[in-house]
């Protein structure tokens, strides 16, 4: 199934527009996954069993992987999810953005060892960085507008009299979309811009990170975000939901579920 | 040593402003180098061994290694470079662009793990994109304009009557180079912006990919892109050298060595 369908299909099922970000930072571990890799996967797929029914995606960020080794682990994380959590969309955050034959090697590196249903690129060198992954009929996520203070450095320059993440959003919509694999990522803390980039792109699907730990406000997000259907957001927490602070009785996990069913409840309060 | 200095004694030790990409792709290794991860290290360390005297860099391009899951290897030849020929700076190409928490685990990848002296990442998500690689006091290589058709897509569109990626430049040489780590990516295959990029940076060192395999104009860029001391530039070529044809009693690395000796003329022949 491709990305788009399987997506739709996950926010039908779970009726959840929660995207649950995985980001294993040794130092906030608990204390019996930290030291080593073995502990990232069972931390992981706690995570991921404790909120598969809350959500509409897991998007692991490659980095925490990268910088310790562990893209064993994150191999064994993905096809863990693939089998016990099959209609749950894998996203790959990896921020990739080379072209040509490099990124066929990136593209092969998503969808082929970890078995991503989608990829997150930037843009930034154009169109023939986004069309080798076409090729694999999976989902491609581009940056368009970023939630980070940096992000207006060079999204917010003016180019014939609009910013430059809606020439991004408009190109992808016009032509980098052909094939109807594409989606963008666009920050939460900016709700006008998720406004003005869901008016150019009609019902393509918007990741968007910034809620929970970010502070990007949630019923501004979604009253911007959504399609006439309800949907169209992958609402992306990470470290709110990862190192939620456990209440009584509660262990890493429960603490985990209980946020996670919060942000979607909140979420879908404003649908 | 900071990479800048490194940078500038390695242009002085082999007179050399020619930096050799390692794309190890496995359908082109000479076939006894074929099908195992071994053989993408013993083929890379030859490469290097044949080439360390004519080089002011190795770039390896992690899209290779990651496609395969062979990070192992590349772990292993960024040490034997470091131990064999540890005047030669060693350029992560990763074109990583991440913010905050997630960049510095980025920069934890390329500096502490491949022990890298310099990383390329893109400029889209802003300063808080490459400010967390600062702690390193290591070098930081930004994408600026590159040589691909579609690199126009976003690089070429005007700001403020000037194209995006001179902004890029800007932003670089009066903002985020204020540690002195930074230099710039740009394509060799438009001298005339070469020329503009340097006008903008001074003497920040340049990296130019598209010579050979990509068939950019080796006079017209480095007559572009010298400073006043004939130096300024890395020039890479990747495949030209690594899939060198070999001739009558030659093998695959004496062949890389005379295409490599045949660049690195070709380039000082107009310094």
């Amino acid at each position: 199934m491709n990305f788009i369908n399987k997506l739709n299909a996950a926010w039908a099922a779970n009726d959840s527009l929660l995207c649950v970000g995985l980001d294993p930072d040794m130092d906030r571990l608990p204390a019996q996954f930290r030291g080593t890799p073995d502990g990232i996967f069972r931390f992981c797929t706690e995570i991921i069993d404790a909120t598969a029914d809350l959500a509409c995606a897991f998007k692991p960020q490659i980095a925490y992987f990268a910088a310790l080794g562990a893209e064993g682990q994150l191999e064994r994380i993905s096809a863990y999810l693939r089998h016990r959590h099959p209609h749950i969309p894998l996203i790959l955050d990896s921020k990739r953005g080379d072209i040509g034959a490099t990124a066929k090697q990136y593209a092969r590196e998503a969808y082929d060892r970890y078995g991503a249903d989608a990829v997150t690129v930037s843009p930034y060198m154009g169109a023939d960085s986004v069309e080798p992954y076409m090729e694999w009929q999976r989902g491609v996520i581009v940056l368009c507008r970023t939630s980070n203070p940096g992000g207006s450095d060079l999204q917010f320059l003016e180019v014939n009299g609009k910013p430059l993440y809606q020439h991004v959003a408009q190109l992808v919509a016009d032509k980098w979309n052909s094939n109807g694999q594409c989606a963008l990522v666009v920050g939460a803390t900016f709700p006008e811009e998720i406004r003005a980039v869901r008016a150019i792109v009609g019902d393509m699907p918007l990741l968007i990170p910034g809620i929970g730990a970010q502070g990007g406000d949630i019923e501004a997000t979604v009253r911007a975000g959504r399609t006439d259907a309800g949907t169209g957001m992958m609402i992306n927490s990470s470290r709110a939901i990862l190192y939620a602070a456990p209440q009584a009785g509660e262990d890493f996990a429960q603490a985990a579920r209980r946020v996670a069913e919060e942000t979607r409840q909140a979420i879908n309060a404003h649908r």
